[in-house]
């Protein structure tokens, strides 16, 4: 997939860890960002961050779990901001609880954040894209997009249910020239939260062995070669995991 | 698993094809069975046809796909009928849609169906199941559970989670002396529907070499021999097909 | 598959615990049953045992590696037993070793038992079987036909292998009315073998949580309930575990 | 993973599409490459032309499926050439034959190719790498390796097998800093090879709509990919297919 300078790249559920890896590597790549999140306030220290370093990205606030929202977003970015080549749905956090403490709100939300919201996104990406003939629409998945854990009934059945999503696009987008792949994580995030949660615990994060955790920046490049391929070799699927990592 | 006669098993979203063919075999197992389906009154020539046999069936109007819904309809069985010793979630329709058709309801609609519903009722069963220390709860899966096919987006979805939710409750609840199976029908099945539907399109179904649908009474007898394993070899997954089926 | 009396059961590298159990299920049915291994005189018991309960069955020296032997095990035993309407296969040992200490000979020989020995019993089988249109083939897997874990390269490849093998089988097959199916064994199996194991690792294998290990005349159940089944509606793969395995 | 210049890139069993394609990737990155092949003749004309680019090259000629020789071929590697800092196994040929045709030899020569001289060069390239903790083994699937198709038996057991090895290899050697990698080629391979057979049937190659065969380029910048992941997020297993392939 050549790239085309001057179109953007649209992550979706774009949040502080893998979002804003993928955000630097697709802007340090020449593309156009537009971050798309709950609060975009949240991500304005990445958007002066990269601003500063003339790039070209905003960041939008939505809520990717309603059709007109996303259809409306996608509007406006198309309109302002350039044609969407590259869409990440990056939405879904992992959550373990015992079947019998897991409530309807707890398995609804799961799925709303986690597949609901990625089908909403991918759709209005491939109706863009396949209008154009080209783009990649990437997701990302987990261990539980695999394996269905004990306490995990609710975040396995929207990772699950991602991966579906993400599959029967393949099959129909790829002869329409849409690269659609999904990453799956396997293994914990080197992310700001961690850190926090590993002190809360008396872990000094710093005295772990290297290469337990996975760095965003290195799970952002997996997204940026999963584009660069070309046509004639995609990959629909890819795992990513640390070195240290049992599985 | 030794019976338990004068116990009940429970048939959520057991429509005329699967549910009706697993309803005569419990109930020729000695089991009270139970229907509970949108609109009871559809299975009311089944629970005639039953009842003159001697057999111990009713029908409840239910609708699974809410919270309160099945835990008042869980509640009323175990009392006016008897503990669920088997429960069986059978809900979810087939439906194939090109992507950029498939709508918000309809993706959202199919979830509901085919996981959000099981969801719900496996875990109550495993409420009542896990206080007793007993049961078998089983799920209806497709081929769409095990592969995202191009214009599948929504059923795949939703059937890959109903996977995840089985898996999962099958992990946390094996060792409780729960059994939780997950059966993929792989084929089409042999129903008054299919069979309305082939007329309609000037297919005389007689005229089929044989062994090309599954008959309800097999998929049954595959329900009853998952639940009548002893606990030392259950299965968690099999699959069915037709002979003649290309796989 | 409706089963005919006076057929046999040809149960190859049958040992003293899955094979003598699918042995004695299988007379207990109906069937001659013959068993083939390396030294039959191993099965003398087992051949004493069900003759004396008016069973009929014989047990044969075989080494099911070589491709002529296989070939003249099956023309004796289709000459002097009866035709062969159910063949089991169930060889190769579970062997663990780090990568560096796998030996050529080690590789070599565990593909040899547990695939290659497969591959040829089940195309003889299938000779016989397709030339008068009905049959069951069977084949044993573990954990490890679905996962190579560490230190387990050369058991791992072995058993893959032979699920290919039953896979390739059963799409061919299928539609000739030749049933064959893989079992998956996911835990230990209740053995003398494992017994003398635990004895002198000083566990007293009595004193174990219930429904720990595999009944061999559970495994044993599982193939004849796959033998039963009618043929529109054949499961190809299906897994086994104790209710307590953790997986 | 850092290259490591003046270090060598073994590619076993390395052919004249995808075998050539890595040889050109790894060469042109700054590695010495070592071709090993039955013939090392055949691979004269790549020889030439990457030595005139002033790249380091050798081809050897190796029987890959005996023990002994692999060793020989390591060593001789090792003490002439350099540290091998990357091993490609892209042994095998697909084979497809109805069951009853598939000879003892046809099945055995399958696994011999695929998978047992895989097995021993990954073995070897770990004996190596394991000492200098350091070191990339690739190793090339197909749609065989996932799915036992109708008349695929002797490949598909192989390609399953030597999938087996890659996992295990994995699992046991991520730990010590080895990244063992599996990729899959799910569709036809653009080789001067397909190009001969598709003139054979009166089909002229140029004539294909664009994107329909894998380019041996594209395969190789996916191993380079591989290979330059940092340890942080290794790729276990990835697939490649040409946009236009139905799955």
């Amino acid at each position: 997939m050549p790239e085309k300078k001057e179109s953007v790249a649209l992550l979706v559920a774009a949040g502080d860890a893998i979002g804003a890896g993928v955000a630097r590597r697709f802007a340090e790549g020449g593309y156009k960002v537009v971050i798309a999140r709950r609060d975009a306030s949240k991500s304005q220290a990445l958007v002066d961050e990269l601003s500063a370093a003339g790039r070209n990205i905003r960041a939008f606030s939505t809520d990717a779990r309603d059709e007109a929202t996303v259809q409306a977003l996608f509007e406006q970015v198309e309109r302002e901001v350039g044609p969407v080549e590259v869409c990440l749905f990056n939405g879904g956090a992992n959550i373990g609880r015992p079947l019998l403490e897991t409530t309807q709100k707890i398995f609804f939300r799961a799925w709303e954040f986690a597949c609901y919201a990625g089908f909403l996104t991918g759709r209005e990406a491939a109706r863009y894209m396949t209008a154009r003939g080209r783009g990649t629409i990437l997701f990302t998945g987990a261990t539980a997009s695999l394996r269905g854990g004990k306490n995990f009934a609710a975040f396995a059945a929207a990772k699950f249910g991602l991966r579906a999503v993400a599959q029967s696009m393949a099959r129909e987008l790829g002869p329409k020239n849409i690269h659609v792949a999904h990453l799956i994580i396997d293994g914990p995030i080197d992310s700001a939260e961690i850190h926090r949660r590993m002190k809360e615990s008396g872990v000094d994060p710093s005295t772990l062995p290297p290469d337990t955790m996975i760095k965003t920046s290195s799970i952002a490049e997996a997204y940026w070669y999963l584009h660069s391929q070309p046509r004639d070799a995609w990959t629909h699927e890819l795992d990513l995991r640390p070195s240290a990592e049992t599985w």
